[in-house]
């Protein structure tokens, strides 16, 4: 029976999970509520109740050689998850959590740091040595790769690049600052632009018939696609203000990539042409016109769970092959 | 006779330059005026008429193996320098016009890089892994090393954190952008921040006989030292910018310490300060009190040029050992 790793994601409205075998592939994935006001461990009990479900239920499942996780202010260094701002959690060792229901090798990282490693492996940046990951779920999140090795600082805490401050005295974040990044540019980002829109403007939209809380992401996109003027407007200034900070992440380690992914990077070009224009318009001229900016090319919703099992797998020092690789042998 | 090499540091004001031993001990150095309007070609010409002279009245420069350069928009994968904002020289090939006077290894990075390769062998980072020094000269430069190496990105180009945007639609700056760090936190910024509070306010100042054009950031340095509240706000109001620009570094590479240096770093409190006060406040809760903000411990004027003598060096395969532990040993 072949082994396989779990990769875990973490993030403030759903956590997800995937069996993933060390060809890369993702046999089976799963997920719940992370039920953000509850504790790491009440997650982590749910989590593993469904999981034990999910390997009793299939025997290619149980040869588990480790755990990969992705999780918001989770630090590689100690296994822990520190004040995540989008989760009531304080500061939790996970790998201890984890030790009491499998006792297998467990690595945890930043959530966008283990996305990095999965498109490293797996995805759009298997070319590139210098890229960044940005990660637009409910918060911000980024894995910063420079030379070929993630940048995780001196502390474990690199690539913070959703609580950098884009508007002075802006929008409050969840981390207790004003002005951050992924107050503007995230899902939850987008839905605080589009109430603001419908408060400035007579518009009419047909988003005026929904509450702050039953917006998504999801819902803006689809009344853009329906010519909705409020939600277009919306993508465009979303764009425009992620456009000129990836602008000014290029400043610091220069990327040849950046990769953008999570539900509000689903919209497409709703909101990759203005990110891009605003992008180019923002660089200095020695950056101009040689910078990507591209779509994740792993399966949607499997992203995040491939690169925390990714990162396992490099732990145990598994060199995966992607899907496709396989399969150009298997021609052989 | 020993060999030596030659550290030169291109800035938008000086270029000055200096002959290293293998220990890193600066044996002489010199500086001329960079006339930033003139061609690359004309600096280098009175500078190498100035070296040649002083070669010929020391026996003990001759024996030169290597000339390291720090400059502005310099590309150490190239040996070009690229449309420098503060210089108007478009691209040129520096490396191909050196060794039309010296034939010997030439290399070139950012002027703030190779202050950080300096700081790391002789200076105040000697013992981290993760930091990033910043240059406070006439522009802002940064040269940022994460786990010991320094970060050049795709193209040679990281590092270039005075051009982040800090203030939306700020002050014009030198790279035809608005905004950037660089126009508030450097000499030239600090003199612009004097001049608008001497547009603003009505409180006396020892600066208001002064033009524009006369006046430095030494000049601003003597009169906040003499109680001047104009001299005083602008060290303050520098050190706000740039401590909440720096803190928006962090979020990035999480490095363990900031070194300062250059000019305005040499205002000592006045500067740090504000910038430390600020750097706190606006740092995400993660990373707040264990970072440090540190003045560069190199001699003061050849911080630089030993940086510049330290790439060099280091491509020359040859591990410089500092002034002091060389003196340590003497003493065994």
């Amino acid at each position: 029976m072949s082994e396989v790793v779990i990769g875990i994601d973490i993030g403030g409205t759903n956590t997800v999970y995937g069996f993933v075998n060390k060809n890369g592939e993702c046999l089976f994935d799963g997920a719940i509520s992370t039920n953000a006001k509850d504790s790491a461990e009440n997650l982590f009990e749910r989590l593993f109740s469904k999981i034990r479900t999910d390997m009793s239920s299939n025997n290619a499942f149980t040869n588990l050689i480790g755990i990969g996780i992705g999780a918001p202010n989770a630090n590689y260094y100690r296994g822990t998850v520190e004040q995540p701002p989008n989760l009531n959690w304080g500061t939790v060792n996970v790998i201890e959590i984890v030790k009491k229901y499998f006792d297998v090798p467990v690595a945890i990282t930043n959530d966008a740091n283990a996305a990095a490693i999965g498109e490293m492996q797996f995805g759009a940046a298997k070319e590139y040595k210098d890229f960044i990951v940005i990660t637009l779920g409910t918060g911000l999140g980024s894995g910063i790769v420079s030379n070929g090795k993630l940048i995780y600082g001196h502390d474990g805490f690199a690539g913070e690049i959703g609580h950098v401050c884009v508007i002075p005295n802006g929008r409050e974040c969840g981390c207790g600052r004003k002005g951050c990044l992924e107050t503007y540019a995230s899902a939850s980002g987008i839905k605080r632009t589009v109430f603001e829109l419908l408060a400035n403007s007579n518009l009419p939209s047909l988003l005026r018939d929904t509450s702050f809380n039953d917006l998504s992401s999801k819902l803006i996109f689809e009344a853009a696609s329906n010519d909705d003027e409020i939600a277009k407007k919306a993508f465009e200034y979303t764009g425009a203000i992620l456009g000129k900070a990836l602008a000014d992440a290029v400043h610091y380690t220069s990327p040849k990539a950046i990769i953008l992914f999570g539900g509000l990077a689903a919209a497409g070009e709703f909101i990759f042409a203005p990110t891009k224009k605003s992008f180019e318009e923002s660089l200095l001229n020695i950056f101009k016109n040689k910078i990507e900016i591209l779509p994740s090319a792993l399966t949607e919703g499997n992203a995040a769970v491939l690169g925390a099992a990714a990162l396992i797998l490099n732990e145990l020092d598994i060199v995966p092959q992607t899907t496709k690789e396989v399969a150009q042998w298997d021609l052989m």
